[in-house]
């Protein structure tokens, strides 16, 4: 199962597709599409739009797992957040892919195990799944990495509790 | 000049195509984009891009305002109505349509006269503006329209500084 993590924004959106073979989690692309300030807003959303389909077309993920709500921001940030994962959103939906949301707090029990992680701990332990030499770099990046990771853990988890149901 | 005033939202987006002739204005299409709440959000996103995509290429507008910010309303209201803003603003741009943004209290002022109007205020106009036999229903559909209103006045009112400036 290919898993795409997406922790979206205007300027700067993480990506992070991670393929997870048996109970291994395997890193295939990630990195952040960035939009600058002054171009248009209309422009900066099909930017994004555009990217997130052809990295969706090129590297095929079989899901996709967004951050959902930053409670802590304010409503204007909010906003703009919520614009770029509209497109990004659509730009699944269009592929027929199934998209699974998680909160911060969600992501930080899937990878720390307690949900007052800190950032640091979160990023330490991305790497530390992926087997990468170096947290990734800007923070969107391991973010993103982070989500797909909190997918793929609930999905063995899910694979889990079936298998014990079937038993 | 053709205006598409959009009012956003997931369960429901007004809109309002007018005519600017001259100094008058002619409503043309309006009505709303509905979705419904049991169905998965991206493919209510999709639904609303579709929606949209469909009436700017049926009536061809020459631009597009959209009511900006609720400043009064929580982050969960604000991700809700920015992601659908995101693939609505998405369609105008793949269109290289120009895109306004108005807040409530611009558009109030401009349909009104002052920036505390009381909606059902800020309707009335919209009917007498519009030549309307009656106000449009449900209020997105007069929002979408009062917005467009908003920006043909503002459009009138460039015009006319430019004029001033020419000579």
């Amino acid at each position: 199962m290919r898993v795409l993590g997406i922790d979206p924004g205007i300027a700067i959106v993480g990506f992070g597709f991670i393929d997870k073979i048996g109970s291994k989690l395997v890193p295939v692309q990630y990195g952040c599409i960035t939009t600058e300030a002054k171009t248009p807003q209309e422009e900066r959303l099909k930017q994004v739009y555009e990217s997130a389909c052809a990295l969706m077309d090129r590297y095929k993920p079989d899901t996709v797992a967004v951050e959902k709500l930053f409670f802590n921001r304010n409503v204007t940030t909010a906003f703009s957040v919520g614009q770029a994962r509209g497109v990004i959103i659509l730009a699944a939906a269009q592929r027929g892919l199934p998209v699974a949301e998680y909160t911060p707090l969600q992501v930080k029990q899937a990878i720390v195990g307690y949900g007052k992680a800190e950032k640091r701990q979160v990023q330490e332990m991305v790497r530390m799944f992926l087997k990468l030499s170096a947290i990734p770099k800007p923070d969107d990046v391991a973010d993103a990495l982070a989500v797909a990771i909190c997918h793929a853990h609930s999905a063995v988890l899910v694979n889990k509790i079936n298998e014990v149901n079937r038993s």
